[in-house]
């Protein structure tokens, strides 16, 4: 019976595209519509979601960050006041063109991020070093007109929280740049279990706008690398183009000094391809929308029902509990939840309420452990835990099997082909040579990290002297 | 001092158009932008906003649904599926024609609202009478194109929510309406303060596309009604027309039938109306970002604001406390504060730490109270609710002043003169009547109310014999 279900998914290490489609699509995360590259929501990956946002609102509110709300709709003229933003974000907006019946005399573009409309706002609200620093975020949708699509990993339309902020010094915006980075990689570390890289992206690769970009990287099971948020020292540069000054305590005018920071609905995507399997998802237990799924064992005897209820009450205290008293066969729910990625199975029928213990079975090892009563209140709440750490620690072992060191291209291209993760290569610091990297390999650089090591002398591509280590990778 | 600062906003009784204007924007609650019609919601707003949010959120999910997430964009093609519903919202959406620098070859709709959306994923997730009931809500922003706007009141883009059920039965379809009917009047009545009439839209007024619209309509101080929330019965047209059908337990195909139900942030625009004066805002604790605001006295003076701040950790356990602490004079702040409708004040100086302790001062009656600091934490929350019943009983009288009989339009249009407000009259039920109350006094009828009285025997409007109580009302 488990055989039939599983084989509806496809096998990761035969297509690992395909088997993430399935996932996405089989553990009801979402579904598709007729709206060309954007997807459904549904309520199972919603609720999970709800629960990382929380986490990373929390850390938003606690920094003494104000959440805020712009508008969907800005004007072309806005979004072309900075030069290096606009060529950055021109060829993937949305144009609103007609409101009603009417033609509109100047387009609109659908928001692809926010940063000229915070822009204006501060501009109208910052006067003196008394209305610094300014610290903002945003919860909200955004559109960018990609081709190729793929849900959660790069949709047409998707969810995020962009930080907007400004600064009286540039020491003070490079801090702020820094902290929000810690944030994210903290929440993608202690919630999502998903080990990170920090570390610079290159000029090429910053963001449209920006002095300088952080960067958190993460390695799926694939080998492919996944941008997982951004937080960019903007400089002054927005500042100028918008006028925002204030009257430092000399009574002299000074530019801000500008940050922004994003993390988005594609964390999902990370998240499902640094632990999924064949069986389908595996969710941390830390933002599970269930973490616990009761599965009564001969549920039609008598007391069998009552006493699962009994005890989804009594652990709802504890955990976030779910029970499947539907009238489906036991081999079926167990392929469902775990399809569904949930941590735990508590698994209770007859002949377990007279020994008085439950089955606990773990999703990311399989592991079946008999439980007494008595001890399922302490029990419980451990096993969560030991699943959300050892969540961690098998991603951080896979990364660092697939994190290699080349020397010259060949290596390069072998390791790629052999074994392919991370490439730990020495940089010149030579866009031309990021281009040649990429047209032969398709690999991206994806940081200069903040831990730099030597491992060679010598640019990896044109073999110059190096002194800058770069992460490379293919990536989403 | 005080009177310097309230000259800077309009006088209610003098331009009440103006005095919200005001309150808005001195209040911080939003923000102009370059973005016609649009507005910015600046932190204030957006906190208040959350914890508007998070309490109907709450009551969202106690009924059992689920929240999901439908794309930003609808093709014309799936708009126009629906005949009703097309043709009343057509004159207000705005039309994607551009994507990037390409033209597309169908247009797309900024969603309006989103009924279309979740009938193409209904469609496809219902097949049997088990998928039933299906209950979404959705948490999103919508865009109309509206020509007159006025900040939370009617923008262009508004925040809300829209709930979209699937039942099997119409009368489960009803009770549906029902409930979700009584969940906004549940918030706006416990949490926003704001006394509601529940009654049944007539066909002139109902939803495009729905069998029957309820409404809960609420009074403003300037005696105009306003709309605060809508519960749809859409029947079966939206299941034919999108062919969403189930196979119930007798094996026959049946269409399901349908709810929608809205909450937006108009919302924050009817508390300002209904509790505010020209002091500015006045914000119902249970939804107030900051409850009480501790003002120190004489902060200069050793140990005061140590005190002050003490005060701020002990009592932050039991509500959202603040403490302006900046170097403006404590006559400025109070009326800053009064400005922003924080319900309580805290004020402790020197002389009231020695004589241990606090004073204590209603936003909502100005009423000054010495409090003994070993009753603060017990007074307090007392406080804030007595100021909470407050509110929604001054609402309520309000509203009952407001309130009158008309049994001939003379009657009608003299109440409208003299004392506008609600008026209560019958109708024969003819949508001519109708047209010509709104043609000759621009009040509309704002619902046919659940509890019946007959204050005539004829239509206020033709004279013949009429069955029905309406409420009207001039509205915004």
């Amino acid at each position: 019976m488990a055989k039939d279900f599983v084989k509806e998914i496809t096998n990761m290490d035969e297509d690992f595209a395909r088997w993430y489609t399935d996932v996405v699509t089989k553990a009801d995360l979402i579904d598709y519509s007729s709206v060309r590259g954007s997807m459904i929501i549904r309520p199972y990956g919603y609720s999970l979601w709800e629960n990382i946002k929380n986490e990373l609102d929390f850390r938003i509110k606690e920094t003494s960050h104000e959440n805020v709300y712009m508008p969907l709709f800005i004007p072309e003229s806005l979004l072309q006041k900075e030069k290096d933003h606009i060529e950055g974000f021109a060829p993937e907006v949305a144009w609103v063109t007609h409101g009603g019946s009417e033609e509109l005399v100047e387009r609109l573009c659908v928001r692809p991020t926010s940063e000229v409309l915070f822009c204006e706002h501060y501009k109208n609200i910052i006067h003196s070093y008394r209305d610094l620093p300014k610290l903002y975020n945003q919860w909200s949708n955004v559109v960018r007109w990609e081709k190729t699509t793929r849900p959660f990993l790069r949709t047409l339309e998707f969810l995020w929280q962009e930080g907007h902020t400004c600064h009286a010094t540039d020491e003070e915006a490079h801090e702020e740049t820094t902290k929000m980075l810690e944030v994210y990689a903290d929440v993608l570390e202690n919630v999502l279990a998903i080990p990170v890289l920090k570390g610079q992206k290159t000029e090429k690769e910053k963001f449209a706008g920006a002095k300088f970009t952080y960067t958190v990287e993460s390695l799926m099971h694939d080998g492919k690398a996944l941008q997982s948020a951004t937080s960019h020292h903007l400089g002054d540069g927005f500042a100028k183009a918008f006028g925002i000054q204030f009257s430092d305590q000399t009574g002299e005018l000074q530019y801000v000094h500008q940050t922004s920071w994003g993390f988005t609905t594609r964390v999902i995507g990370a998240m499902i391809m640094v632990h999924g399997d064949n069986r389908g998802l595996i969710i941390p237990p830390r933002v599970a929308p269930t973490q616990v799924m009761i599965v009564p064992i001969a549920q039609h005897k008598e007391g069998v029902l009552d006493f699962a209820y009994h005890l989804k009450a009594t652990l709802s205290k504890i955990a976030r509990v779910g029970i499947d008293a539907s009238d489906k066969k036991p081999g079926w729910k167990f392929n469902e939840h775990e399809m569904k990625g949930i941590p735990l199975r508590l698994e209770v029928g007859p002949k377990d309420i007279e020994n008085k213990q439950v089955v606990l079975v773990r999703r990311d090892t399989g592991e079946k452990t008999f439980v007494p009563m008595a001890e399922l209140e302490t029990k419980l709440p451990q096993m969560l835990e030991d699943i959300q750490q050892n969540l961690y620690e098998r991603a951080r072992e896979l990364r660092e099997q697939k994190t290699t060191v080349a020397t010259n291209m060949d290596e390069f291209k072998g390791n790629l082909e052999s074994n392919p993760g991370f490439i730990k290569a020495m940089w010149c610091g030579d866009k031309d040579c990021e281009d040649q990297i990429k047209g032969q390999t398709s690999a991206t650089s994806r940081c200069i990290p903040f831990e730099q090591e030597k491992v060679s002398s010598n640019c990896v591509c044109c073999g110059k002297e190096a002194e800058k280590l770069v992460y490379w990778a293919k990536a989403y």
